[in-house]
C-alpha cells in the first residue's frame, strides 16, 4: 500500500502519516521522487484499514499495488532510465552496450589480452567472472580478490568499464570498489538479503533473470534495490529453463519488449548462457538487437577450448568483430547504434 | 538403416538389396536423388545382421542412422531447400516471405478485404483458417469448404499465395485444391498418419512446431512427409509452453539458426500465436528476421475486436504496413530482402 | 453458450429454439440426459444476444460456459461415471484396474506368453500396441492388423479385457472390433478428428493426456468425445515434458486428485512412459494408488532388454507380480481394492 | 579429482599429496570417513595431470568425478543415513516425521495454539516462518527474531522440534540457536555462500529443491553443506516450475525414488506448497508415503482465511488430523510407521 502526499505536504503531515502506520504496526517507508513524496507501507498492509490513512493531513490518495512492484514499474516513473557510467557509457539511450569478455577471469595477462582484443572490436564493457557460482563445489570457482584486481587493471587499459559479479554479502564492497557495474547472477536472483545489500552501493547493477522466474518475478527482485536507494538497476535476460535438450537455456527474446512494456529500466541480454552454443550467439545476439534490447553480453575468449569454464559457448575474438560489425548494421535499422568505445589508453 | 548403392548400381542388385531386406522382416523403400540410390530399411531394422546386406552386389556403404531422420538432415541435403511457389514466390531465398492474414476466414467480403490490405503493405501469402483445430468444442471451428473458396478468389484476386490448414486426412485434397501452401497445425504435428497422407499430395507444406516439440521431434515429423515423396516442406517456429503466464507462448527464436544448422529446409515464424500479445508481434517479426529466417507469418484482422478467434493478437491493418517497413530495413541490414508482391489483379 | 429447456418442455418448444439458434447463424446440439434436455450452441456463440433465446417458449435458463468443456464437467455430472467391461471389470469403482502387457505386440507366441503372465499375477487388462506412433518415421511401426488378432486371442485365452490404441479414422474400426478398450495416445490428445470420430464407436476410450496439455486441456478434449454420444471416456495420466534430463517424462500425480474434482470420469496412470525408468514403475503405482488412481497400466515384458520400444521402463514378470501385491496393500489402506482377475480359460 | 589414500596412509604421506595438489594450483580438501581418507581437489583439475599424483606415497587410486557431487552420493555411502534430533525423532529411519505447523510465526498465542494442535494430531516437528523470502519487497517479510523465541517456546512446551528457514548467513546463528532444523528455502538452493555457512552450523538441514532444479543440481547443493563438515542434511522437494496455471507449483513425487537410487540422504516432501491447493495436500502426502518419502512437512494454519501468507494451501487442524489417520495406513500398507510424537509436556 502506497500513501501519495499532496504536492507541497510538510515534514509534519508526512510524520503524521509515518507515525500512524507504525502504530498499526507496519514499518513506514519514505520516497521521495520528482512525482512528491509518497510513505510505502511494507509488511502486513493487508490489515490497515486504508480509511484510517486516508483521512490524514496532507494525504492525497491511497494505492493499492495490482503488481508486486512499485517503482520497477513504468506506471510510476514513466521515461526511460538512462545509466551514465564512468566511461561515459549510458545504458538505456540510444547507444547499444556491448560486454564482452571471458566467462572467468583465469589470470591478469588473459584478461588483459581479452579487454584489448574487445575494446579494438567494438565492445564498451569488459565481463569477466572472479567469483564464480558453480553447480558444484567441485569445480573452479574463481580467483577471487586476485581476479577484481586484475579487472580493475584491464577497464583501466582499456577504458572498458568493468561487470562483474557480487555473489554474497562479505564480498560485494570489493566488488563495488573494482568494478563500474555490479552483477548479480542466475541464481541469486532472490537472494533477497543480498538484493538489499545492493540496494545500498552506488554502483549500477546488473541484475540477471532466474532460471524459472517470470517477467513479474524479475521486476519484482529490481525492486528490493530500487527500494533501498539504488535506482540503476539494469535488467539482463539470460535464458531460462526448457525440455528441449539441445540447447543449454532457452534465451527468451520476447522478454526485451515485456520488460520495455512493463518497466523504465535498461535490459540487457546474455546470448552465450541464453544458448550455450557458439553458433547460436551471433544470431541471437542480432535479433535481441531487432528486438530492441538496450546491450548485448558475450562471452569471448582467446582460447575456448583451453576456458576453465563455458568455452563452448565462449567466441573467438574474430567472431567477436564480426558479430559487432553486424549488430552495428542491424542497430541502424532500428534507428540506434552501437555505443562506441573509448580510445585505449597510451601505453596500454 | 540405409542402404547406399554404388554409383551405377544395377535395377537387379537393388532387387537383390530389397529381396533381402523383406526376407528378414522388414519393408525396404526405394530413394533415388542426385546423390544416386539409396535403400531405406523401415521397422525393426535393430535385429538385422548389417553384414548380411553389406555384402550383397552393388551395395556401397550401411549407415546407421544417428539422428531419427535423414531425408531432412543438412548431412544428407547440404544445399538449402528453396520452394517457388505459383506466384513466383521462393520460400528459402534471400527474398522473406511475409504472411499475413486473419485468424479464421469470416466471411468473403471479410477476407478479400483483408487479402487487399495485406497485398498493398507487402505480404506475399494470405493466411487464414477454414478449419479451425479447438481447444474446445464449444468454440467456432471455422467455416469450412465455404472458407476455402472464398480463400482461393481472395488469393486470386490479389495474386497472394495461399496458405491454410489441413486438420484430418478427409478434407486434404479440398485444403490442397484451394490452397499454394497446406498447412499442418501445431496440434497435428504428430498425427503421423495425417503427416504421412500430406507426404502424398504436390502443394508444398508448412509444417508448425508442436507446443513442447525438440527441434529433433519437429525434423523427425518433416521427415515422414519427405519420406512419402514431398520434399517442400517449410518448418514453422510459432511458439513452445513455458512456466511464465505472461505471454500465450514463448516464442523460441533460437529455433531458426539451430534448424538451419541442422536442415535444409526453409523455416519461419509465426510471432502472432508465438506470443499471443499484439504488441509484441513487430519486435519479434523483425527479431527473427535479423536471427535470419526465411518467412514470417502475422495475424492481421481489419478489426481484431470484433474477430472470431485470437483478436487480441491480430495486428491492425495500419501496424502490419509499419512492421513491413520496418522488417525491409532489418532484412537489408541481414543482406536480405522482403519478398516484392505481386501486383493486384486488376478489376480486383 | 447452453439453453436449459425447462422440465417438460415439448419438442414443439425445443425445436423452436433449435430453429432461433440455426437462424442465428449457430449450430444447436440436443442433449437429453437425467437433468433434462439442454441445447448446445455450437460456433460463434459470443455473438448471439442471450436474451434472444431467453425468452423463448420452455426455455429455463441460459449459461454461459465458464470452462470449455461441460460434459465432461462435475457439475454437470456430480455422480462418478463407472465403466463396465465384458469380463466384468468395472473402472471408476472401489476395484483398482491394472493393466498390463509390452509396449508392443511383437508376436503372437509373445503376447499369448505376456497375457498369461500378466494375468496370473493379477491384471485386469492387457496392453499392447498394434499401431505405434512413433517420433521417427524409421522406428518401428508396430505390427498393425496382425497384432489385433494377437491381441483378441490373447484375451480370449486369458479372460483379460484388452486395450490398444487407434492412431488414425481409417483403423478405428478394426481397432474397436478387436479390444475392449480403445486408446488414444498423447500425441492424438488434440487430433480432434479423430477424437470424434472415437466419440462415435461403442468401447470405451482410454484417452491418454498429451506431453504439455494442462488438466484443462485434456477434460476439453474428453468433452470432444463425450458429444459425439460416447459417454465412457477414461482420463490417463502419462508423464509430462520437464526440465530435467532424468527422466523421461515427468508423472504429475497431482492430476488424480484434479481431475477427480473438476470431473466424474475415471482417471488412470501410466507410471512406465510417465517415467521412462524401470526402478520408478512400483514406487509411483503405490503413489497412484495412494492418491486414489482409479487404474494402473504399466509395461511387462518377458525379456525387455530384447523388446522392440521402451524395454528400458518395462517390468519383468516377477517385478510386475511384486508390484501388484503391494499395490493391493496400499489400496486396502485407502479403503479400495485391486481388482480380481477372472480364472484364466481352460486350456489356455 | 579424488585421491584415495591406502588403508592406513600416514599422516606424512597424506602431506606430501596435499602438497602436491597445492603446488599444481589448486585446493586440498582432507575428508576422514569409515572407507578411510580421501584428499579432494578443489577447483581447476582438468589440468592436473592425474599421473604426477598417482604415483606418489600412500596414494591408491585416483577417482575423477563422474558426478558433480561425491559426498552427496550413494555411491561413496552406502547405507542410508539417518538423523537423530533432540526430542528423539530419527528422520531416515523407518518411522516418517510429520512437520507441520503456518507458513509464518504470526504472534506467539498463535503458534503455541497450532503447536498444540499439531502434536495432539500427530506431528512430530513443528514447522514455522520467521524470516520470509516474499517474491515482493511490499509483502509480509515475517515477525524476525521474535519469531524465533515464540517457535522455541511452542516446541519446548510440546515436545515438538523446530524447523525454520535461515535467509542469510547474518541470522544463521539466531536462526539455529532456536531450532532443531535449519531450513533452506528453494530461492536460495543455489546460494552457495549460504550453504558453506550452514554447513558450518551443528544443526541438521532441510534443503528445499529450487524451483527449476535438477535432482542433480539439488544433490550438488546439498554436496556444499557436506563438504563442510555437516553431514545431516535431509532434502525437500516441495514441487517445481511446469505450464499448467491449475495449480500453483508441480509437486514431483518421482523425485523421492530418485534421491533415494541417488544418494543415501533422507528426503522429505513439502505437498502444501508444491500443490499450492488445500484439498490436494492430503492425497499428495499418502502419494509420497506410499513412494517411500522419510516425511512430509504440511501447512496447518487454525485460521488460513486470515493467515498472513500461503492461507490457501493450509489444512485446517481438523484435515490434518484426519490426513494423519490416513498416513498411519498408508504407512503400514509400506512398512512403515507414523513416527510418534512425544507426550506434551505438563502445565503447557
Amino acid at each position: 500500500m502506497l500513501v501519495v502526499m499532496r504536492c507541497g505536504a510538510t515534514d509534519r503531515q508526512i510524520q503524521g502519516v509515518v507515525q500512524a502506520i507504525t502504530e498499526l504496526g507496519c514499518e513506514a517507508r519514505q520516497l521521495h521522487s520528482a512525482q512528491g513524496t509518497t510513505v510505502n507501507v511494507v509488511g502486513n498492509d493487508e490489515r490497515i484499514d486504508s480509511a484510517r490513512l486516508a483521512s490524514l493531513d496532507g494525504v492525497q490518495d491511497i494505492i493499492h499495488l495490482s503488481q508486486p512492484y512499485q517503482q520497477a514499474s513504468r506506471d510510476w516513473h514513466p521515461v526511460d532510465t538512462v545509466i551514465t557510467l564512468p566511461n561515459g557509457l549510458k545504458i538505456g539511450s540510444d547507444a547499444i552496450a556491448i560486454a564482452a569478455g571471458p566467462c572467468s577471469v583465469e589470470g591478469e595477462q588473459q584478461i588483459l589480452e581479452v579487454a584489448h582484443a574487445v575494446q579494438e572490436a567494438g565492445a564498451t564493457l569488459l565481463r569477466g567472472g572472479a567469483f564464480k557460482p558453480r553447480t558444484s563445489p567441485h569445480s573452479f570457482q574463481g580467483l577471487g580478490a586476485r581476479a577484481l584486481e586484475y579487472l580493475a587493471r584491464a577497464g583501466e587499459a582499456t577504458g572498458l568499464a568493468v561487470v562483474t559479479e557480487a555473489v554474497d554479502p562479505e564480498t560485494v564492497d570489493a566488488v563495488a570498489e573494482h568494478s563500474d557495474i555490479v552483477q548479480i547472477g542466475a541464481r541469486n536472483m532472490q537472494n533477497f538479503s543480498l538484493l538489499k545489500r545492493i540496494g545500498r552501493i552506488k554502483n549500477p547493477v546488473l541484475l540477471k533473470r532466474g532460471i524459472a522466474a517470470t517477467i513479474t518475478e524479475l521486476l519484482s527482485s529490481a525492486e528490493y534495490i530500487l527500494m533501498e536507494g539504488n535506482a540503476n538497476v539494469i535488467l539482463c535476460e539470460r535464458g531460462i529453463r526448457s525440455f528441449d535438450p539441445g540447447t543449454r537455456n532457452l534465451l527468451d527474446l520476447s522478454a526485451i519488449p515485456r520488460i520495455q512494456q512493463a518497466s523504465h529500466l535498461p535490459v540487457m541480454v546474455d546470448p552465450s548462457h541464453g544458448t550455450g552454443i557458439r553458433d547460436l550467439v551471433t544470431p541471437m545476439a542480432l535479433a535481441a538487437i531487432a528486438a530492441g534490447v538496450d546491450g548485448v553480453m558475450v562471452e569471448v575468449h582467446p582460447d575456448p577450448d583451453e576456458a576453465l569454464s563455458d568455452g563452448v559457448q565462449s567466441l573467438y575474438p574474430e567472431q567477436f568483430a564480426e558479430m559487432v560489425r553486424r549488430a552495428q548494421q542491424v542497430a541502424s535499422a532500428v534507428g540506434r547504434r552501437i555505443a562506441s568505445p573509448a580510445p585505449a589508453k597510451l601505453g596500454s
